[in-house]
């Protein structure tokens, strides 16, 4: 299995559509290496270029891999092993053979000009075939209001917005959510 | 549509097996309700026996409806608009005509003694017959360690366990994930 989860704090949209870093959300770190973690993610990538960002990661990893958490919730442990960090896009991909040997894959609310979205049944199928040839996908959330366009106009699969069969008139999931319903569409 | 959510405090199982009401969580009363608001549910209910604990409900959902968060993210209104409190599930029930007039759904990772459990397929249609006939269905979700086995057995409908297509030998996905994925089973 190689694929990726990966939370993008930098470069994502703020409300106003400028270019921002978010700051790490305590609960977005545990559910989604949960959800991760249980649909057989190999990792769950962090990104956050502000170093002082990376370190309250690396304490609240701390705490449950052997600190008073991992005594009160053990089973936490093992979502939080697959957690990893890096500075940038571009150093999560390194170890892989950087951007041009890796998948990048997004999701997104948003369409992107002229270009063609995959369904899920079709993503399901690439997913499997993709990890068959031992390359590696990176399935890419965004935090705030979503990714910057550099990234989504970048990759390589354009994941068909989430929708209810019924138009509820809103769609604004949390991250968590989002990103536990396009695993469980991949993966489930 | 009479699609109602609901996430139960009381009674819920603690780590140890006894029973215990769970403490409200900020992010379990916006995340859920983002998502039921998503899938078209006619309402999120929270279920607290403790008067203080369902006021701390109030001053967060004051926050979001006439507060500073009001201006800040306006589309949590509309979310957080659908949200209702009872102190105990007969009290949710009793406005739709009491348990005997309801369909009761719940979810979980133990199967239930020798009663069989629901596909998500034949969920799907159900839901849509029941809902067709006029009925209410309220689709529980427990906090803590879940649903004491009392609610668990007096249910009409046990959706199967979420799990991934391969097993990845870890299934403790968050509440606010198990919420998504479900609802979008049964509604995506």
């Amino acid at each position: 299995m190689s694929l990726h989860v990966v939370l993008v704090h930098h470069p994502v949209l703020a409300r106003d559509g400028s270019l921002i870093a978010s700051t790490i959300t305590n609960l977005d770190v545990h559910d989604i290496a949960r959800s991760a973690r249980t649909y057989g993610a190999a990792s769950y990538v962090l990104i956050h270029p502000v170093e002082a960002q990376r370190q309250l990661v690396e304490r609240i990893l701390g705490h449950w891999e052997g600190g008073h958490g991992a005594t009160r919730i053990p089973t936490r442990k093992d979502a939080l092993a697959i957690v990893t960090q890096a500075p940038s896009l571009a150093d999560a991909y390194a170890p892989y053979g950087g951007r041009s040997a890796v998948e990048v894959w997004v999701t997104g609310a948003r369409p992107r000009q002229g270009k063609p979205s995959t369904d899920y049944p079709e993503a399901r199928a690439r997913l499997d075939a993709t990890e068959a040839a031992g390359k590696a996908v990176f399935l890419l959330f965004g935090t705030s209001w979503g990714l910057a366009p550099e990234i989504v106009d970048d990759a390589d699969v354009y994941l068909a917005s989430i929708a209810a069969k019924i138009d509820a008139g809103f769609n604004h999931l949390s991250v968590r959510a989002a990103a536990a319903i396009t695993l469980d569409r991949l993966r489930g």
